[in-house]
């Protein structure tokens, strides 16, 4: 072998070092929603070299509307992202799963993480979709070590969770998250079989802000069993809710960070958020 | 028109506002290398609203082996990126030049900036390339609104156009750079008609370290013209040289900018670094 | 002179390289508050060796309640940071202007940037301070190289000065700045001679935020003219107001730039942010 | 209680929250060194609330020559810093110790980590100090809750106790170290006496870099118990030694991060490298 090809090999050296780790495209057949969904999951690095019996903390990362899971794969560039900080250090080894809540909405696809008529997505996540994730890969599966994060559609839909579930999640990260729908958007209903007539009206029943605004003592103190953080662009059209959310929490008595970092509405923001998100859902597992 | 037809409309208008720039993709006739070739454009938002004489400065930027002008589009989102910055005001609205000087190398395609035997691309990048953009475009085209940056072989690429040319650029960003050849990769030329070895022996005799080691005071004094940042991963298998560069300029009193963040060779560094480059260049278009 | 000196000389050669900047503590007498004024002025590293008709931009640093022009140079550290960014070319070697609007308020001292009863400061800093500086040190002197920050009472400062006095400045950035005052805080005028008392009314009075939602067309066309930066902690007791006051411009239409970064209401963020604040001025110098 | 006093009391309060932690200083009889020995102790917010048998993580966080432990106080901003990121989450409660081993050598003090005839500060340190210390105050005290840090000699007093302790510590942080004594720098040493000289020569002797590139297998083994990271400025005259070791390090297949971020060998280096460093021992207290 002359060193020629030895260059060659060293430069793809460092690359193969950091790339053992994988994502994986699967699907589930659900019941609940009578249909095949599909779902995305990035392993870490040492998935495959541990015995078996090694378990991993476990991350949901949720997409925006008329996205699907591959979206975070292909333009959020997660697994590049979490085989940087897992090797630097910044974030644990942990599982990502990648659900898939969407697709294109004005082709007539079903978008939404919550309940909603003709599609409960919500009670197929925790009652299907989870615990046959948590089964099928290595993953601890308690609240400790459970984290839920998404941007937009998916920013409220991680709140939501952790708003709705908070005995299943030690933190929640929201991206330029749906709270609720912006002022100027409220939508009128014409066509109730719109599939985006039906979501934009969810989200405003679900909205996460009222919720915070009429918790009593008992959900608050749940409420703070969670670590909470909120990352929104000065740019984004969504930021008066984002802001709303987080004072009804800091009003509420309930720890929430926030941080308003230049940009918009776009995968820019959602990109560089991961490599804050990363290390903070890490830090909250324990 | 309904309100829900305004809910859409809101959410996509953040994108709109930001979308305004374009990336033209173009060929041009070389007579030099004997071949067409491929490049890219970026056109800030403002270039197609501005009556025809307002001109821009102008960033060329260098791919890496084996890689075309469309990774810079496609994975390292050098448009949403310096939408961005322009919309922050962190850096200049500019015209981003991205000339192909590759593709896939072990599938016997030329790779490399440099002359060398068979493939001119030096004398074709300053003879015939940057004059035709210059034409064609809305480009200011004086040294003081022109720099030239790049990654890996294109980071070599980018430092070399400016110590040979240091009357033409006021500023130089490398990342990841191509110096030299690392230590461990000096190639044996048994097959003298080898691309790869061609590329490699080139990069050896054109060695940017060796260059500014032995330049005498004129050199020097041309090279203080011009800005300079070295910026390179701590697990990029080309530090050393990248250190070396550094060390080599210091020691000569040509002032420059070195820095070593957390990464590797790979594009997740390259489009962080996206976020440091535009606003050096800015900064020192003057 | 042996060689032990020569490391002990090394040693400090880094810091004496960017020491040549000075802050000099000096006074001037005003007729309008009939009193000796004190002020603090950074020099940048140039400004002693370059030739005497050298002229520089000018940012004013105001300071916040109860506190002094020394606490930017003492707690602020303000050479230091201004020394950094101009020598990596991140910040433009500008004068910056720290006038004395304060001192212990609780010991009876006048506090503020404002026109009020018994205290004309805004009179002074306009019709004396301004152009006795402008005069006294080499500074250019015109709306294009003007900028005007400060932090909590003297972000309310720098943003009311930007506001009502838009032809001056170039740029405004406000730290955890007083907009007006918080909800919680209305205070009851029992002492009409209390100096705190008078301040509170007067913020009150000239609220930044109530300015902006009354503008007209005339008055926001010239605020347009000024590029504006609020930067606020998300665990500020101020933060509330400053969200207002941002989305009061943006809704005018008034670009601004927001940040809501990890932080309160102490030197720590005031501190960093001089190194957001000095770069952002410096672009917006033409 | 009228508003007004709410007012001021609601200004001061978030300060209020974050001041709960303390800075003690103390001092210790040295029998090894026949002296008395100053020390600074941060104690973190929850110290004094928690039961009494409440434990903590310790940092030990070595200062400069000519400094002493109250640098890190009044100068680092240690508290400040350390408030800031324990409230935030991006690093644990801990205890933080500043130990005093200098003072003004140029007044004939004696300076330095290491042991040299005459100053027994290792020995000290290990045998007296830090049993001591961890006795007196809530400290866990074992390797994964202990990390060292330090900047300038005592960067490279921490790189050295974590080398040649290598038990005793999860990690090093090494801020601007004096690896080795700087190339430039070998001093005569014409008076023997002299503290500085000795100083010197201790330095070269115990050379980190060497040490590193000399050690055999059972050693290299011990090194990767520890977590590395060196941060060195681009423009600190100690760079290439920094430089030097991190590739020693690497080389010799012990991981360790390596950083080179704007900057000289001054205190808005160290003041900032606070904010990388604390959220790294944190991540490897475990």
């Amino acid at each position: 072998m002359d060193k020629h090809f030895f260059f060659i090999a060293f430069i793809f050296l460092p690359l193969t070092v950091l790339s053992r780790s994988r994502v994986v495209c699967d699907t589930v057949r659900s019941e609940i929603l009578n249909a095949d969904r599909h779902f995305s999951v990035y392993l870490p690095p040492s998935y495959d070299n541990e015995c078996a019996d090694k378990k991993y903390p476990v991350l949901y990362l949720l997409h925006g509307m008329s996205q699907t899971d591959m979206d975070w794969v292909y333009r959020g560039h997660v697994q590049e992202v979490a085989d940087r900080l897992a090797y630097s250090g910044e974030a644990d080894e942990m599982v990502i799963v990648m659900p898939d809540a969407g697709g294109d909405i004005y082709a007539g696809v079903w978008n939404g993480y919550f309940d909603m008529p003709g599609w409960s997505y919500e009670k197929y996540f925790f009652d299907e979709f989870l615990p046959y994730i948590e089964r099928k890969y290595n993953i601890i599966g308690d609240k400790n070590h459970r984290a839920v994060a998404g941007l937009s559609m998916g920013g409220g839909g991680a709140t939501g969770y952790g708003l709705w579930h908070s005995d299943m999640f030690s933190s929640v990260y929201a991206m330029s998250a749906l709270m609720d729908i912006p002022e100027k958007g409220a939508a009128k209903f014409d066509r109730p079989d719109d599939k985006l007539a039906i979501l934009t009206k969810t989200v405003m029943e679900r909205s996460c802000i009222c919720f915070v605004k009429e918790a009593d003592d008992i959900i608050l103190g749940k409420l703070r069993t969670v670590k909470w953080f909120i990352d929104c662009g000065d740019d984004d059209f969504l930021l008066d809710r984002n802001i709303e959310f987080f004072q009804a929490m800091r009003d509420a008595g309930v720890e929430c960070q926030f941080r308003v970092r230049d940009g918009g509405h776009d995968w820019e923001y959602w990109h560089s958020a991961l490599y804050m998100c990363l290390p903070f859902v890490s830090r909250n597992f324990k």
